[in-house]
């Protein structure tokens, strides 16, 4: 099987925001709690963090982490999580059907985004709460001092604000299971008039307006349309989420949904275009995708704890995916997507980070691990920063229901004009044939291959364990030739490969 | 005067909610202070409740109590009732212009409602407050420990939770009179999302939305299918209120009110059977019919106070009505319309239980004493549990304008399988015609009358006061003659009768 | 250039409300601090309050005072301002990018008010709150004591209540600027709901509810009749907001706008109408005109400040107009307007009293002084209460794009029958010519002149400054005569006279 890919340093989509490779925390399961927080765990640093998490999540280099929630934050009570530890009441989280110590709050959340080097990106409750405790929690988080709620902060021992720019109006407010559930109209109103109070505090901020949960929802995409017509001008981005499943253990029906996601983020693109011209507005408003992932494997496990037969157990394991090989194909399929749609979507999250449908586990007072998915979402972090190139793409391809051709190369290139660097990350979904990928690069000078990564597994039900955390794990590939504005590869039957020229 | 009534053991209605004698207490005049409390009080016991109120409840065998409103609970802070009594803060209760020492509060009624025997039955407030102040009254009542509402709780000293079953999302939110009145749609979805945080923390509570205050709100009802529109699969029951006048002193139109009342039960199952069919649904809502009694006699009187002339003074007269013959009639033809409607009916709620409104009535420092409706109240409670069976009447009527033929006989039977009894409760409404009563019993088995008790008396004006207390009391009936499957009484004109059966 | 005046003393349009001159002291730049309140201040009183702005305030005559918003209330917690000063937040205040020390509250306001001898006019937040605080704000205010908030207002030294009977229902709720915007159908239900609970408190209070800031908003005057719609039963007055400017220097269409005001007051008279007939209610709802004012000297300068280039300032300058005579012309234009349509405006706030926008002026530790627009404000209040006089004016006129015909002659009479005077209160709006003026006055007895004072001013500019603090004041006019029931006066281009007959 062969395919074609044409390529040219001119014809590029869009810059590419670093925060397309962002992730999520929620105080959902064991994500904070023997998570990234474990005070008796012996990598413990004097804030009670982990450092092998600490450690793993540097590596997979995430630029911006989503917080607190998720449906947790519906009805979070930020003060809940600020002051001293011991005073700090204990909540029922009705989302997730479990305890909430609050012994992880903003003081510790934000030590630990220093410690891995990332952005916070937070969430305010427009659940159960509105206006005014929004503005609090911004001038808790971001004013230096001298009002009644930044020298609360400073009492609490953070002399400096965080100074944090991108805030969630709220998580999924178009969901029914949502804690305070709101009508588009309801929804949007209350988001316009928090956003116009949080920018009447900092104009800068950047703030995100809920979406869709899913593509399925059915109020999608009037939602959207409602929404923005309330708020377009006082907001940034709109959020959307999409996760995978492959409760048939269909393959290529499973490694073809990308392409659905590629029409969501279509489709949504074209409501923002939509209300821009109805508003006769300049301003130009993205998307967030600060929930994306495989979730499927754990949902049958979780029915018992989330519909209370387990009481409310302070963070059991819920959403922990064990996550297999195949999920590195959709993985890497779901980011080539967003890589090709860097023009309209800026932010996006994997959901989550560690423990809770995460590319990092955690055994409680035991190790921690890289799960198969680590992988494609590190490659795509280190080395798909910089300008998204349009690629033309001539690929065999196969019918899939609802979705039509589907080709069975998916593939995006990076341009980092820094480096001088070529990426392209490549997913062969075919299930027994090898691609004989030939790629024309045009206007790029002369190129060679400087790093060339293969995921591949005999078992697409592989996984990593903490007994076997190396089971699937990226290999060096090879045969690939670069010369004369060419590159040759071949790529085998279900595999995953980034190949880097300069 | 001659009347017929069939019965046949198969042929029933449903089996009966013992909740359908349920009563009514709300902070509201005279019914908590002075009513069920009185620490001064001789009998008082040592949580400063009168013993012979206690005793005088027990003896009414109430199973369920609604608290603490009624149009108090919709300004009320349940927390205002918690912790040391000193500390407790005074309100002005905006629904009945006086003032609320919160002497009394959930701790103390839960105490009262064991020390009574009867089970709690709570009402949020959703006219000044929310989703949230709904879900911390709730974790407070029924979590056993271990969170920061439960744990205070415990700490002020009841370890166990209270575990109650059935809530009222709101009271009368219908009526314009009400603080934080709300339209159908807003209150449908504030109820909807308050129900549905509530069911997160126990999907097994049973809860009632308001529907109309009485049938002649311009908004009824359409206010039912609306907030059911809204509510349908949250909640367990649609929640009436009714109450009867007789200000014109024209005793046949008064006795032929209770048609109006199962006119209104009719409708509001057909609005409920619609909306039950919209939703393609397989659950049932029921009626909670949970304020009815007579009430005009103290509203002359209660005007000024009401109107605010007597400032907000604490636990003042109010609406003490002092209910006489005619309303043991009136009373009796409507628990025979709540038997006749149990499949709809499963709760209902006598307004209300001490002084106010009330079968009890208590002089402060002083006696207390059962008002005439007492008696009607408990021969229902006592002996009407078990299958209300399904009549055929045969009675000579009489004409009232809007509501068509009345007829002179109104008629209940309660079928108790377990006693094996049959039990009639019997009103004459005719003014002077003594009732010739014949009624076929089919498929019982062989009967004998085992009680038979007659409420009858030559002024229909004649009360039970502290000084004569037993003016108005049942006396045994004679002359009844069961055999053959055949029962015959003699009712005599203006009289209730219950005849027992076994 | 001559005009003629026919004035009876039989035909008037209205008594006139007193409370038509108040004034308005909003948390806002130097209102409060440093305006009313410098306890620094050599003459500071024992409140720390100013006694030369006390005497100023005096002087002015200022029947009543709104506060403490403006916006500035739709985020105020009213509960900030009291208690220990030490212990009062400082809170962001978003409507105006400054910070708010709390250190003047509802105490240190009502002695201030107490010590000018002026009524106070409380605004409620219904921007960020609503009904609930509204009704505790109410209770600390008004009730004597026994309730939990007024044993509070004891606590904090204040043993009688103030008996406040005028409240704002919030401010500018149409203004998307405000935080909380509500839209009409939303304002309406909420001030609605509010106002019940506040009549419930009290049914003689007399409430304002928000219409339109100014007859430029794209939802005027539709905003009038859907809010009315929602409360007319519940509110006595509705608040209008107008503000002058003369960007484009051109004095004729600038003194021409109070034919605008008087259009805006007689549509939104008529919409009153309208709603009232609807209702078929028998009460009356008037107009409160609560800010009125020239306002635009500033604005360039105010730029900065208000878009947060200097952060979070406490009490910065801001609004603070330098009025010049040309201004003097425009206040007494708009009080006429008021005078003559006294049937529906009942009260008229000149927003503000002290340093924003003000008649009053004062130097941080330094000197305050009379703005030129104190002085019509002045004569108004002091000379114009009592009867407002139907008068029949044939002046010539100039034509104003949009507006028509505008007279020369601006004129307001008002008949004080307890002195038998009658006061003219005119302005000449010719740029050039000197208006020969010719009062008839039928059926008032003999009159005399007992007082005329004009201002006038060579330079239209002329402002009063710290260092002139008198450059812009009144001198006596001259060379009126009446006699047989006629009055003759000759008035200067662009002047204001005041001539006061008994």
């Amino acid at each position: 099987m062969k395919a074609a890919v044409t390529v040219h340093s001119k014809y590029t989509i869009s810059d590419i925001d670093p925060r397309l490779y962002g992730s999520f925390i929620e105080h959902l399961g064991r994500a904070v709690y023997t998570g990234i927080y474990e005070p008796d765990h012996p990598t413990a640093d004097e804030n009670g963090m982990r450092r092998d998490v600490i450690d793993l999540v540097r590596k997979l280099k995430v630029p911006i982490v989503r917080y607190p929630g998720g449906n947790f934050v519906s009805a979070y009570n930020w003060e809940d999580g600020i002051g001293p530890k011991e005073s700090r009441p204990v909540r029922l989280d009705l989302a997730w059907h479990t305890s909430e110590s609050n012994q992880v709050g903003i003081h510790e959340f934000a030590e630990w985004c220093a410690a891995v080097d990332t952005e916070m990106m937070l969430a305010v409750n427009l659940g159960s709460r509105g206006l005014d405790e929004a503005r609090n929690f911004l001038e808790y988080v971001n004013h230096p001092g001298g009002s009644v709620w930044s020298d609360k902060r400073r009492a609490n021992g953070r002399a400096e604000p965080w100074g944090v720019k991108v805030w969630c109006l709220g998580n999924e407010m178009d969901g029914p299971w949502q804690i305070g559930h709101k009508t588009a109209d309801e929804y949007g109103r209350l988001a316009h008039e928090t956003a116009k109070a949080m920018r009447a505090f900092d104009s800068s901020l950047e703030l995100v307006v809920c979406g869709s949960s899913n593509a399925h929802m059915p109020t999608y995409p009037e939602w959207e349309a409602t929404v923005l017509d309330h708020t377009y001008n006082e907001v940034d981005y709109i959020s959307l989420h999409m996760y995978f499943e492959n409760r048939a253990k269909n393959t290529a029906n499973y490694l073809a949904r990308s392409i659905e996601l590629d029409n969501y983020i279509g489709t949504v693109a074209g409501v923002i275009a939509y209300v821009k011209a109805k508003k006769r507005s300049d301003k130009s408003v993205y998307i967030s995708f600060d929930e994306w992932n495989v979730w499927y494997h754990s949902k049958e496990r979780d029915k018992e704890t989330l519909a209370g037969a387990h009481g409310w157990p302070h963070a059991p394991a819920l959403l922990e995916d064990d996550y297999n090989f195949e999920d590195v194909l959709q993985v890497g399929c779901i980011l080539n997507t967003f890589i090709n749609r860097a023009d309209v979507v800026k932010i996006a999250c994997l959901a989550q980070l560690v423990n809770v449908i995460a590319p990092i586990m955690t055994v409680p007072g035991g190790p921690a691990w890289r799960q198969t998915i680590f992988y494609p979402s590190y490659f795509a972090s280190a080395y798909g920063r910089g300008t998204a190139l349009k690629l033309h793409v001539d690929s065999p391809t196969y019918r899939v229901e609802g979705l039509g051709d589907v080709p069975y190369l998916d593939v995006s290139a990076v341009h980092d004009t820094d480096q001088k660097a070529v990426t392209f990350f490549i997913v062969n979904r075919h299930g027994t044939e090898t691609l004989d990928l030939n790629v024309r690069l045009i206007d790029f000078g002369a190129l060679t291959i400087v790093d060339d990564q293969v995921l591949a597994h005999s078992d697409i039900n592989a996984t990593n364990t903490a007994e076997r955390p190396d089971n699937v794990v990226p290999r060096k590939g090879d045969g690939a030739v670069a010369s004369d504005g060419r590159l040759g590869a071949r790529i085998p039957p279900l595999s995953y490969r980034m190949i880097r020229l300069r």
